[in-house]
């Protein structure tokens, strides 16, 4: 059978030469036909208006969605469980950045580089850490975690995780899980770096009850949502310096108001939701998009179980 | 026969009961007598007072002298080489904290922290750089660039070393003499660190003319000697934006006078020769010179030749 991939995400020449070298036929959602539509077999990307009309095709061929996001709450996935169509969506494609701001956070406090920037004044200032000496707990184990922990690898710091389950994962020294931690602390944790969504589990989880039992903490890094942090009782343990440092991507009003006390602490950085950015943001998504479908190609091409960032139909992530 | 360690350089309990379980016998500066500095075998640390002492008796049993420093150019090391005692000294035990300060630097232009420090106001910054896109030459392939090079290897762009000879490291995509660096020059070079000493070979190197065949630069980093860089041109490329940023550890005067037009230049860092510096460092320092005695410690009882920081005695380094 012919492979027939609808191109809904752009591909470059050099993205069209690779398909095209496996035998796979490429068609623009300009310039597809009635007939054609029916014997797409890869949709890469999905648009809401075209895959509604394949799949309101009783004899339509599709049989792999490729996401352009990482979130799929908005696809119809029954349709594809009832018609086993694969999906594999583009999750983790920020994780090197946002993993990358969350070693420039550390290591500019680590490194003294604070306090180089703001005086501008011939200073040899000598309390600078060396990485080793601050242990650190990563609240997630998935692809920001992930990444975080092997960057920080090579310095030798006991790395720690967190998640729902305990469930190990290779790069963590060991794992934790998010009920049992605060029984179980490690001791001598200098860093947390929170990467966790605010639900019932983790609102206003980095408090200072909390904190009572982490005691005196080098960094508080959150890259995950605004909601896990209580920021006024943050403020407090900054300038009490129970907290020492500070560096948050995300806030609990975003954008932080102008008269927001977050501002005016000096040992905490502010970046406005940004960890993810990049200057070729878009090209550079589209390239990893594209390396998810790559990568799975072969194993799809063979019948074989897809490797890479496979949605469980029945769980939708 | 016993092994007589003069410890000069203080050691802690642990690192004492290290020495005593493997028959080693201690003797401090404060208590040796007379028969015993004969007897010394090893002296951990160098002191010139008790060492010439020792090397005054013709029946001394000095075999091993682990130094506390880096350059051993003040050391005996004719009276070492006839008597064939082993030198090693303490090179490299900076060199996690300056490679360390190096990734500080480079993370803090590409993941933009310099806007967001600058401007305590909402601003969606997104000109940042991912690591990979930053293709990186490191001058120097001794203990510091090879330790820059293994904190950048999780980050996937390409590192380049620059050395003498053009002997390659492990560690480094390639290594380049210097001799020949400026017509085998890579493509797409982003980033150069320099950690090389002021020499004839590399005063003013980091030139306006060097910087043509270069290209535009996002980073320069000089953690090595101050004479290397012609600042007068490096400024003049910091504003034209020939080179994006700069982050100076050494400069040509130090301290850098409070009228220098470097204080001026937004897009550079400068840190005050501080790049080592360790917040513990006296006891960090001698933590590590232990760990080289302890590295060593079973190949020089086995009389096999030592591992790791060795002195060639006719070279003097």
């Amino acid at each position: 059978m012919t492979e027939l991939l609808l191109a809904v995400q752009p591909l470059t020449e050099q993205e069209s030469t690779i398909l095209i070298n496996q035998g796979i036929e490429i068609v623009t959602p300009e310039l597809v036909t009635y007939e054609q539509l029916k014997n797409v077999t890869i949709s890469y990307g999905w648009s809401p208006e075209l895959g509604n009309r394949i799949l309101a095709e009783s004899d339509n061929q599709l049989r792999w969605v490729q996401y352009q996001g990482a979130g799929v709450d908005l696809l119809p996935l029954a349709a594809f469980a009832e018609r086993q169509i694969l999906v594999t969506n583009a999750s983790g494609v920020k994780a090197p950045q946002i993993a990358q701001t969350v070693v420039s956070y550390l290591m500019h406090f680590a490194r003294g580089l604070h306090v180089y920037q703001e005086q501008h004044l011939w200073h040899e200032y000598e309390d600078q850490y060396t990485l080793d000496e601050l242990p650190t707990v990563i609240f997630g184990t998935g692809k920001i975690g992930q990444k975080i922990a092997s960057y920080l690898s090579p310095y030798g710091m006991p790395i720690y995780g967190v998640n729902s389950s305990g469930k190990q994962v290779p790069g963590f020294d060991k794992v934790f899980a998010l009920n049992d931690l605060l029984s179980v602390w490690p001791e001598g944790i200098q860093v947390i770096i929170n990467t966790l969504p605010d639900t019932p589990a983790t609102h206003h989880y980095f408090n200072s009850q909390n904190h009572k039992i982490w005691g005196e903490l080098f960094l508080l890094v959150n890259v995950g949502r605004g909601g896990t942090v209580d920021e006024k009782e943050l403020i407090a343990s900054l300038q009490s310096g129970r907290i020492r440092y500070a560096a948050l991507d995300v806030t609990e009003v975003e954008p932080v108001p102008a008269d927001s006390m977050l501002w005016q602490q000096r040992n905490l950085i502010l970046t406005q939701h940004t960890s993810w950015a990049n200057h070729t943001y878009p090209e550079r998504r589209s390239g990893d998009v594209f390396r998810i479908l790559s990568t799975n190609l072969s194993a799809y091409l063979n019948h074989e179980p897809l490797i890479e960032n496979v949605v469980d139909l029945t769980k939708g992530y």
